[in-house]
């Protein structure tokens, strides 16, 4: 399918630099894109490649259009324009509905019917598809959950009983929402399951990535809010909270009963401690773990230095001697005063 | 279901104080629990709330019960007796039973009549399903895997070949047990694969979180003795030994051949590496690498810790300078003795 | 199944010292081998065992086979040959060829007469299984996705739409491949999502373990060269290049755009920062964060080390305090020059 950049600009948003009849028909990078194909330029590093691009058309800031030897859909944060213009360009509406002849659905589950559940899904009691919802092969939805209008859960997601799911939500494979919280009371030497009876509360517009995990609360809900994106690999724990519009990276570990504000971004490998608090607009960096609430916005890190391993060596056993090596200082700071 | 309060210290155990007709019918939060629900207080910091619950009884200690405005079931471990109510108030008998006209059951697999075997789910040949277990919708049991009595797979669960799995075994989505371990021998730069011929063995009692993923043994057996209990994203390498009522959070990673005591508790992204020992009764808090053996009980540490990254900017280079600032310090004490 | 250790040699390698006659039927652990078992010695750790052992062989090197007991196969690199014998001796060639009965193969899918597709799977449109590949239960390879010959997908494996998986990949259950890669462009405090454009290219003799995640490109793919081996619970990001014959250990989290070089090897658990660049022959010790490129080949380190708590504690406080009290020595140092 083929745009004027006339018809992007309008669909999309931008300014049209140059010529709007140009014609686009697909994606490329700023070094590879070929004719047909609109491009972007958001990261300086990449400036050098903008004056030999052979792109029909190249979305960037006012500043950079001046050099643009090619039409160009200018905006002061080209990035998110490219973001919607890919969209466009690219989105393909599926036209599945119904219920393929190889999935399992239980006869008191209700599914629209403009959804479509692929083959092998199992849906069981109680379950409620609502309308454009794409439930993918060999995923698992449990007793009671819900699923809201136009979500898509990509494939061997399995969703635990009770759970909700909010609008547009996109579910990587798998996902795994809703198992029981790791909750546990001590009594001698043996562990005594605590029942998780709460449930998992998803918002809407939320991205969960693949092979993530999500308990269910105790006894009151785990909840992500509207807009929250989450990457590969994670771990959230019961009755953890997670505020609008936070992103989280890979591999990050979020223990129980923690509550993360608003426009929070943690690093990959990241890990925040049960029952702390984090307040709005904190950045957390890799592989750093949040030990105790924060109050204050800003951002936060706690990475160990990456070294050879023979300076690494030497440097961390004098680690293990710091509080000894700090008062030997302080003995001379005392000596040289008297 | 209703049970009178009498009724609940009979099975469970506890003091009764106050009046033992009480009706219970549900679990709730101190905070929040109204007419009929039955709560607790273990956590210092909820015992604020205790003088205006609305809860019907609650589960607390001696000294607690003293100012307790409701009928209240009395235990040095309240936390515990909560554990146990909670699962006599919540628990549902699964009525299933049989095998689902969409599982796919090997005709020299055996299962119990008492088992239920959920739809999508595969079981291979020479797989034994004893009685009570519950095999959830989509999971793969390979050839001569076994599942004890009284087992649950939720869903999605993998099982791969000749794995044992013992009583009472709980286990989320996403669980794979019994993959090759990793195992190759170099040879100039190619990797060879070294056959992983040993299995995994799962005592009694264990709960395996959801994404958890535990390794055969190269020749010998990886063994998750009775009562331990697993987080979610685990990984456990081959020929791992984890003793009985050891306890270990989300995304920890333990390496081949590690040997990990009995009752010890591993912190959320804890690490162990290879062929090191762990003797019983160790603590090791989130985030802290094993990287040699422990002999002595108690609690081990290595956490970077957090700071403003404006702070951990100028601290962490200081890391990397750490021997030099040490054999700088030891030339001033020199020199003041001279 | 039973060979000499001649026909072993001649198949596999190594020297023959002793009886070439010796009939093999299995493989032990220097250890606990018995009568018919051939087993290796390779770590020195293990040689004590040599003397006594009841193997009807060993493979081991020149040095220790002047005091084998036994029958021996020597080699140069003993832990690669027992690799292949090992191979040859437990191999067992999968007689299963064709499509169960309940999977579910698009008619659009193109599948070869010597391939296995397993009960549970789903292949949609355009995807290609070439000669003596095995798909196992409830795999998922959506759209367009192509396995070339002989590979092996166990179960619960997720090919998202277009990957290409090379020759003789072996994927572990819970293996997610080309799922959306983690880029969302911010607009105020919304994240708009950047459409994933590319996919992922996967070379020949690659190994990818369980629960394993690898993400599809934003607009170019994400590539894993020949002969990597990857383990358990990694994570990697959108538009990564591993090179050839490099090995990453469990837990890994790769960040999208980063290039990491030929017969690299990186810890368990260590992570690598995006759109870095690790040159070839690198390894990273576990734990340890990759925070800027490297140029040089050699050993890196990063890890924070393990104490008891209670002088964890001392320490890690000073290290809060490390510019202050490096500043303070250097004041101290002009004094003394004074």
């Amino acid at each position: 399918m083929e745009h004027t950049l006339a018809e992007i600009a309008k669909r999309c948003g931008g300014k049209i630099h140059g010529d709007g009849n140009t014609l686009i028909r697909c994606i490329g990078t700023i070094q590879h894109a070929g004719p047909g194909a609109i491009t972007f330029l958001s990261n300086p590093h990449y400036r050098r490649y903008l004056t030999n691009t052979r792109a029909a058309a190249v979305i960037l800031s006012p500043t950079d259009a001046e050099i643009c030897p090619v039409p160009a859909l200018v905006s002061e944060n080209p990035y998110v324009l490219y973001a919607r213009v890919a969209t466009l360009l690219t989105s393909t509406v599926s036209a599945s509905r119904g219920i393929d002849a190889d999935a399992k659905v239980n006869p008191k589950a209700k599914v629209s019917a403009t959804a479509w559940i692929g083959p092998g899904a199992v849906l069981e009691e109680d379950v409620m598809i609502s309308d454009h919802v794409f439930i993918g092969p060999n995923c698992v939805i449990q007793n009671g959950t819900s699923v809201a209008e136009g979500s898509r859960l990509v494939a061997n997601v399995t969703l635990c009983h009770d759970v909700q799911i909010g609008k547009r939500a996109l579910i990587h494979p798998g996902v795994v929402i809703g198992a029981d919280g790791f909750g546990f009371a001590r009594d001698g030497e043996v562990w005594v399951k605590v029942p998780q009876l709460g449930s998992v509360i998803i918002g809407d517009d939320v991205e969960i990535g693949a092979n993530t995990s999500i308990d269910r609360g105790a006894l009151e809900d785990t909840v992500i809010d509207n807009g929250v994106k989450l990457d590969n690999q994670i771990q959230v724990g019961h009755n953890v909270h997670i505020g609008e519009h936070t992103i989280v990276a890979g591999c990050v570990g979020i223990s129980g009963s923690a509550r993360i504000g608003r426009r929070c971004m943690l690093g990959g490998s990241a890990g925040v401690v049960g029952h702390i608090e984090i307040c709005d607009d904190v950045t957390v960096t890799g592989m750093t773990v949040v030990t105790h609430s924060i109050h204050e916005p800003g951002v936060y890190s706690g990475l160990m230095p990456m070294d050879t391993s023979a300076r690494w060596r030497k440097n961390s056993v004098r680690i293990r001697q710091l509080d000894e090596l700090a008062r030997r200082l302080i003995t001379i700071e005392k000596k040289m005063k008297d």
